[in-house]
């Protein structure tokens, strides 16, 4: 794979004013905080019964690791935010996650794809993060990575079926590979910890098992980082937030 | 509690033409799957991101004891139909779930009110059925039995917080009492357990402790058990349907 062409936002910008060690645990918090959002639409959508509950199980372990991350975060920060705050009172323009844990899931193989590219982040990054100076942080990232195995082997297998399985479902992989590779290059813009070779090296292992092929349009398109979002993000967050703005300040 | 004035379909109908071995089966395996996919729905929507989690896992354990019912309804029919196909090919004037759980979620104290008055229910139910002369009825019962515990516990909780929190929770969770009181009656129509009883006592007590007042209106509306729904259902179950009507024997 050749260097992409990155476009979007202005690139290394270190996200929205804020203290770059607060700013990294809301990177990955809103990650996984919006992924959860759009695993949990399956919940009673997915094609078989077994993956509604599979999928439902892995939307709430993001979710998880996104409550956990927002809660260090406001402690970090020291301004008293809350972890529903962080959730529950920012507008789009303040969530960092990743573009491609946004986009919308699409139908079944669509989600897998999205989900087997990030799995295999989040297996680095928590590898790494682990091992950080940050001992609350190296905590979260520890249980995130026994979860985190969990999913890549499902997103995995998945992917393997689906790409190497029916000529239709073939068809359909490859088409969400081909629709979701823009966005994996923003998963490195502004880590310096060298993901991106190991990450490339699993995902062409992965999907020439799934006998499925890298695309070669080296377009790439980021922005999430520093606030700026496709279309899809607002609705996400009008979604999640209806009911906190619907009832401000409401004691449940 | 007066005797209650039902209306909306014949009465003691055994449901659609089916074994009524079957037809048991399918009656509690469609109430836990309606409901899964209405709690399904709060995933990352919750006013608090706990409230997030906690009502993912009870939506998780509904869908859970859909599945084993709707598996086991499929070996005593022993016509080969699978838990999917239950789930995904039946029409809306096939499923016979209880009309209360159908209803949608409004407010969360509208959702914690018809959770509170199913796990009463269920505790019941479940009870009963882990004593039940099918053993895989009865083991399905048993394990279901314990998920309810938690469930009951948390909606129960959460009642008595709303309904004795702040004046507008109070308001709000008298509400959704008055709204849905009109589903309880279907709860006991079919049964012949003599649940009636034990759940009033049960529900008269709780919405004692929590501060609201029970409906004098005796209005009930059924017909969910013999597959006369409301409006709401229709939707539902096209949301929960579309992926297998998309893709009519799409392998995944």
């Amino acid at each position: 794979m050749g260097d992409p062409v990155v476009s979007g936002a202005p690139q290394g910008t270190p996200g929205l004013g804020l203290d770059p060690v607060v700013t990294r645990l809301l990177n990955h918090a809103d990650d996984n905080m919006v992924l959860a959002q759009r695993l949990g639409e399956w919940i009673s959508n997915a094609p078989e019964l077994e993956l509604d509950i599979a999928i439902g199980n892995i939307a709430l372990d993001h979710l998880g690791v996104a409550r956990s991350l927002y809660t260090h975060a406001g402690a970090v920060e020291g301004r008293g935010r809350t972890e529903d705050e962080f959730a529950m009172r920012r507008s789009e323009r303040e969530f960092t996650n990743l573009l491609l844990v946004e986009q919308p899931n699409g139908d079944f193989a669509h989600t897998i794809v999205r989900q087997a590219f990030f799995d295999l982040y989040q297996q680095l990054l928590w590898a790494d993060l682990a091992k950080d100076g940050d001992e609350t942080l190296a905590g979260i990232a520890a249980r995130a990575a026994k979860e985190n195995a969990y999913h890549h082997e499902f997103s995995g297998n998945w992917l393997v079926r689906l790409g190497d399985g029916t000529e239709e479902s073939h068809v359909r992989a490859q088409k969400a590979v081909d629709r979701l590779w823009m966005f994996t290059g923003e998963m490195f813009q502004h880590e310096t910890a060298g993901y991106r070779g190991r990450w490339e090296a699993a995902a062409d292992d992965l999907l020439a098992e799934a006998t499925l092929t890298v695309p070669e349009d080296p377009y790439q398109k980021s922005g999430g980082r520093v606030g700026f979002h496709t279309e899809h993000l607002g609705f996400l967050v009008a979604e999640m937030q209806w009911m906190q703005r619907s009832y401000p300040g409401m004691e449940w």
